[in-house]
């Protein structure tokens, strides 16, 4: 038979053999089907039409948080506590430093290090693509890529500032602040509006003079903030000790488990990011156009005619109506 | 004359009294105008009209940076330079904290204290609103009053993390980014990705035995991320001592001199925020839409027959062509 076979049949067979690997949790498979949707390659169709029906399995848990909070620590130590419990983890850091560091790389490396030679944890750090939205579109295919492969859990792991981390961060299931008290004390985490993004607080480096104030600040905030309904949980770890990491295992089984809602399907995730890339594509188009119906509303808002809320929907209306 | 005067007529009357105290500097009139622009009262369409034909003289400068890095010492610092050399200055504190700190105020009085008596130096806290884009439409305004009413300087300072504080710094002129060497070092820094919205970099706390490290390893990013345009700067300060703030000040004197290109108009600034602030409505409108279309797009994309680029693109066009 495997002589009468014609090229792209051989080339579909051969597809057909890695992608039942995959699935199969293979490390090799996973680590090509993930190069294909990051580099965009020519496998990447099949890949994501293969994976397609596997997706939303996986629990999604992303941590974020300033640089220095020691949240690379903390999430080996929470991959260790999740593989403890036998679970299989799937790491996607992003890191939007290609530039110079070559961050992705040396990153994979030092993870690696701690995870080396257990096939349940599987890592690939995501460098940056240079235009907008490049990362979270990346990071997202990625994701779905673990999830099909059967990954119990996949960790996102992103640096805490600007806008695309915020996109990504909302790819999550359940989404993890860290904070160091070095860092400033809560009042300064909480200006920094984590307790809006966050699903659990954790102060790291819970052995610091300053922990414990930290924490009892944070704690008050969420109690503030919630208004009347259940507070963001606020968890103290010592990520170098593993101290705290079981605690903050549960606190994220919780809320996986009352799902703050249902846990997000697949076409929700797609949603956002399509919705996330397209406000990201009108703004662009907005802020450069050379369109005198827009140029009045803006100073009709600027004279305090109109709000620029009213201006804002306004020019969206320009957009949809063409100019009604 | 005064007793045929109607009563509509007494008011503009009287409100033509205290916008000419607010052009002529009187701090009291800033303070009013500031709150009906702030508090959207009924004086505030009236404050806009009559700033509008005088706004595009101040120069904006933003400092953002992460909790920390010791940015409001350093403000304080840069203030004290600015007024050294003859500038009056108003300040704008970006403070998303309401909920719990009462930190808009608690701001103004700790920065207050610094400059009392000195009617050169104005200083406004802003608090969220609550709702998407409250923050920087209410710092768009209060900068134009500042603008209006002859400071020559206006100081913008927010906290680096969120999307909303993105778009304010996006108000500046020029954009101060601070970092402090205990944060984890330059690599960190530039996974940030604050190389790309700086305009002028600050390793503040220069006396810490890591400072100089940090300093070498941001001014090597910045080399290597200019790929051979002219890098951005990057200044070591002692914000507590003043040491260095007369070098950040002739920097920033800099950059507002070549402009990178021409300062940024009014207008220009409302566009960004009007294009902002649609995005955002677009991105709620999209992820909350149950609109069979859209999903039918999702789908697509997750199966790879299109990427997700193409989706969103797809997407603004479903909005403006209504279906076509």
């Amino acid at each position: 038979m495997s002589g009468s076979m014609s090229g792209a049949a051989r080339h579909q067979s051969v597809f057909d053999g890695w992608t039942a690997r995959l699935f199969a949790g293979d490390r090799r498979a996973l680590a090509r089907a993930i190069t294909a949707v990051e580099n965009e390659t020519t496998e990447a169709p099949a890949v994501l039409a293969a994976i397609h029906p596997r997706l939303g399995r996986a629990r999604i848990v992303g941590f974020t948080g300033a640089p220095g909070a020691g949240k690379s620590t903390l999430v080996n130590a929470y991959i260790k506590e999740l593989r403890r419990r036998g679970r299989t983890v799937g790491v996607v850091a992003v890191d939007p430093s290609s530039p110079i560091s070559g961050g992705a790389i040396l990153g994979d490396r030092i993870r690696m290090a701690d995870h080396a030679g257990d096939p349940g944890v599987f890592v690939r750090s995501l460098a940056a693509r240079g235009h907008l939205g490049g990362l979270s579109r990346t990071a997202a295919r990625v994701i779905d890529v673990m999830d099909a492969a059967g990954r119990d859990y996949v960790v996102v792991e992103t640096v805490g500032t600007g806008q695309s981390e915020v996109e990504i961060a909302d790819l999550a299931h359940t989404k993890v602040v860290v904070c160091a008290p070095g860092l400033g004390d809560g009042i300064q985490a909480v200006k920094a509006g984590i307790l809006e993004i966050a699903d659990v607080l954790v102060v790291n480096k819970g052995d610091l003079p300053l922990a414990a104030a930290a924490a009892n600040q944070l704690t008050e905030a969420a109690r503030l903030n919630a208004g009347g309904t259940r507070p963001v949980p606020v968890l103290t770890t010592v990520a170098t000790t593993g101290e705290g990491v079981a605690a903050l295992a549960e606190a994220v089984e919780a809320h996986l488990a009352e799902g703050g809602g249902p846990r997000m399907a697949p076409l929700q995730r797609a949603r956002r990011l399509v919705a996330a890339l397209a406000a990201q594509r009108l703004k662009r188009r907005l802020a450069e156009a050379a369109d005198p119906r827009l140029d009045a509303l803006c100073q009709s808002a600027l004279r305090g005619e109109i709000g620029f809320d009213e201006a804002a929907a306004r020019a969206l209306e320009l957009l949809a109506g063409g100019g009604r």
